[in-house]
């Protein structure tokens, strides 16, 4: 047998289209020929080619030493200990069951080896959004990755820590002070042209101490803080504090931004923004104080996290008394209702056949803005306040965004509509597998794939991180017979499971951990297992959702025998 | 002698560059050689070549006939005409004088043969803003002609409705009823690619009404009102009525829309856009019964007249009774005061050393809104409102437009601040002459050489037409000795001079007119004289400006003698 590589590493431009290897051999009957072909790559902006060719060569060196089932044995151990991690069982519907891990891959593609780079919107799967990441990395892929495979979590964190200097430089153009993150960019620079649904969008910069703070909250990870988490929260609360302002009243308001929602913009407090601000600049404070020694060397004077918590106590939440609602921004409730009745479907999504210039000024709601400010920070409101809310919203929300889906899904869970979550959830995570959008050639909606995991673990498991401690509340859907999901935190491997009728903690690894059921404190020791009944919630109306625009039924609804188990197009 | 003319108007195409005329005689001493050269001059982007070739022949014909003596009495007669319609006489400060006649002539120019055509903000004198015509049109060069020329005035107007098609097309294409005018335009199609400042700025569809009520108040000119007033009142009311929504307390809300002041964007309920719409639905109501017949021609309903003053009635108009001041727009005066004190000079216009995003959300004004909305509709106003928002907002106006010293001027006056109205008359006269923008090289701005004509005769004559009668309230700064102007009112010439303690009235030609003087009524005969005293006003402190910002003084200050008559750069 002889090899005949055409094309090596040592001299990679010159690489032909096609490497062509001949492999010449004779078989006799019953003789069987396997060949072995080990292939590496090396990729970067920085190091030297002399460097790569190095690596390459010593990974081509290493694979053949360790050998084919060495190397699949070593790939094996890999998926196994993640899927220890991060694998959920779903007993009711298996398309979603193997959608939800058809997701779990791929994110786990797209931030395995990251290696201190973005996530992009499509991950690796396509080239859709032009390779560019957004905020859907910190509030939507960060989350799953956070709590089963924290490694990659911190490597996008510490790709934003390493923007800081353009995002400096961007807030210093803005004449703000602090860091401003870039709405959609590769290497840092801002790389959208219409500011008012990119640069106004300054909410990004909460969306990444969110993550900061979530990550610092599930790994306890104090080397991380101290080096890089610390700044970017130090930076983004100094870009709060000059962007916000004191009205006479003593209110800290932050005017003329723009929401997640991408059918309203240049609003006066956003909710959003503003509660997501607010724990900004409270983390900042208390993050300095931590670490005292590098915050002061960042500058951080004696008076500075006073100064950030003055500004989060005083900030404006506006707040409709007259309806029992949160408008989603000031105003947002006194605007015209979007005409839904009016129109067709073949006007979805909104944007292809509206001008901004006649959605901005109406209630009508592309995607979860005051809807996602409840789940990001459901201690500021209220259980009665939820579900009017998302009530409200539901009215108003078109899920023109793959954004959409995951968030409603998490919230009709908490107030209690489960049927609807599961509507919502079967949306999020066949979005692409069934190419609902008529784009999937274009990638995989990352963001989307990691929703279906939070619809089930924060929607379904009623998961919360708040104050350094995990709680649970969790429901199931009829239809959905049990769901089981794996959580990592704080170097504990906890596994849940849920059936109608009780949730199960097991703690597979590590030390005793405090965790909360429905309100009620629990202690799960190693190895042990605690059981607790799931209450029986009121029923309220389902929500109504605008002509044409509910999620298709995915559940089973116990009213209506003959609903089919899953109706779709 | 023989002549030979190179180029004839029979064939424009073949026309060189030089058109040679070669002249040959023989002077004996003493005798004179007069020539005489006729030029006629075509152009038409609707008639045919042939038409036009016939009209130049023709012109040149009748100008042999007529004869150079006959046709330059022929001019003279004309602008003798027009001078007696609209001259001032300004003692005491030569430059503005001669600064005034300057602009007359100029918006004359630009006016004179408009033959249903725009008039560009820089008329006949230059090529900045690209020929485009912009609101300035019907807000600061129609009163001047309307008042002095109104023949110019409507072939304007003629102009705006043959733009009716492509204004109705635009509105289809925005959802909207009736029409929508384009902001900077041409040939009726928006030109500007920045929609939240030119979109959005649906004033100019109420300025545009706002100017055929000004024009009718001022001529009777019933037959226009009926074949093009009626028309662009129609479809613009409905415009408004398509625009804006009832809210729950059954106010009428016109939200999302950005006023005049160009520092501020996409805001609800802009008070100078919800006055002047108020203004444009009772005009449409009012025609359209005035005139049955055409009205019902358009498709107006027998209940549209009543639907459109209902909106009228409820329209929402924001005030913040805490401070005591109208919000150019809803919340703006709950926005952060722009840092004037950290400024630098060097840092004006705003606009080319800071984002829209800083700009927009904070209260820093480029050109008056709200004190162009107590101009327009100073009936909405009490006098103590009005003196408390001029205060208010000069602390906030940086006067970055061109459109801005006239304005503030006549409120200027009218609040009491003579000496202050003064110094904005001066800059808005020799912005051009004095070159103070460093653009008069681009052409002279039509709004501000016709504002300068606003701030004399609405400012220091104190003239307003409302309900179809001219009222006045004079009163001259210290250093201007005499003010006298012309106004062509329904069939009549007023010559109006003011002094410091007396202005008088003369009705130089028509019949008798009914005026008021200072509210008191009085009725003014042919070839009559009335006079009267100029009551003493209450003195005011003098507004402040932001850092910097405030006008070159040109009054003398009886308090300071010192002060020479005129402080310029």
């Amino acid at each position: 047998m002889a090899w005949q590589p055409a094309g090596t590493a040592t001299d990679c431009d010159s690489v032909p289209d096609t490497a062509l290897v001949t492999v010449t051999t004779r078989l006799e009957p019953g003789q069987r020929l396997r060949i072995t072909k080990f292939i590496a790559y090396g990729w970067s902006s920085a190091r030297s080619r002399e460097a790569m060719r190095d690596q390459v060569i010593a990974a081509l060196a290493a694979a053949k030493l360790t050998g084919w089932d060495g190397l699949q044995a070593e790939q094996r151990a890999y998926l196994d200990n993640f899927w220890a991690n991060a694998d959920v069982e779903l007993d009711g519907d298996p398309e979603v069951q193997q959608a939800v891990r058809f997701g779990l891959f791929h994110v786990l593609q797209a931030g395995a080896r990251g290696e201190d780079r973005a996530i992009p919107a499509k991950g690796l799967t396509g080239p859709g959004y032009d390779g560019h990441a957004f905020w859907d990395s910190e509030m939507f892929v960060l989350p799953l990755l956070t709590y089963t495979f924290p490694a990659a979590a911190v490597s996008v964190l510490r790709w934003r820590h390493s923007l800081l200097p353009a995002a400096r430089q961007r807030a210093r153009q803005l004449g703000l002070e602090g860091a401003a993150f870039p709405w959609r960019t590769i290497n840092g620079e801002e790389s959208s042209s219409y500011w008012p649904a990119s640069t106004a969008a300054v909410h990004v910069n909460a969306d990444i101490a969110a993550a900061v703070v979530r990550y610092v909250g599930a790994t306890g990870d104090e080397l991380f803080e101290r080096a890089y988490g610390l700044e970017l929260l130090v930076e983004t609360a100094r870009l709060w504090r000059s962007l916000g302002h004191y009205d006479r009243h003593g209110g800290f308001r932050i005017d003329g931004v723009t929401g997640p929602d991408e059918y309203s913009a240049l609003a006066d407090n956003n909710v959003y923004t503003n509660l997501l601000a607010q724990q900004n600049l409270r983390a900042a404070g208390d993050a300095a104080e931590r670490h005292a020694e590098a915050a002061a060397a960042l500058g951080v004077g004696e008076h500075d996290a006073a100064e950030w918590r003055r500004a989060a106590a005083a900030m404006v939440i506006p707040y409709d008394a007259e309806l029992g609602v949160h408008p989603q921004a000031e105003s947002f409730t006194e605007h015209e209702v979007w005409d839904f009745a009016g129109t067709p479907p073949e006007n979805y999504p909104l944007f292809l056949h509206y001008p901004y210039f006649r959605l901005y000024d109406k209630q009508v709601v592309k995607q979860p803005d005051l809807v996602l400010a409840m789940f990001e920070r459901g201690d500021a409101f209220s259980d009665e306040q939820k579900a009017r809310n998302f009530a409200y919203y539901e009215r108003l929300t078109v899920r023109d965004s793959s954004l959409a889906a995951a968030t409603q899904a998490v919230l009709a869970a908490e107030v209690g509509h489960t049927d609807l979550a599961y509507d919502y959830l079967a949306e999020a995570a066949l979005l692409d597998l069934e190419d609902r959008e008529h784009n999937t050639r274009d990638g995989v909606h990352m963001a989307s794939v990691a929703g279906a995991w939070i619809a089930l673990v924060f929607g379904f498991g009623g998961m919360r991180a708040c104050g350094g401690a995990l709680s649970f509340a969790p429901s199931l859907p009829a239809g959905l017979t049990r769901l089981a999901f794996h959580v990592w935190f704080r170097e504990r491997r906890l596994r849940v499971t849920v059936t109608s009728e009780t949730a199960r903690y097991e703690l597979l690894d590590g030390r005793r951990l405090e965790i909360s059921h429905y309100g009620q404190a629990l202690s799960v020791g190693a190895g042990a297992l605690v059981e607790r009944p799931i209450p029986v919630r009121p029923r309220r109306p389902r929500p109504v959702q605008p002509a044409g625009r509910a999620p298709l039924r995915r559940a089973v609804y116990p009213a209506s025998s003959a609903t089919p188990l899953a109706q779709r197009p």
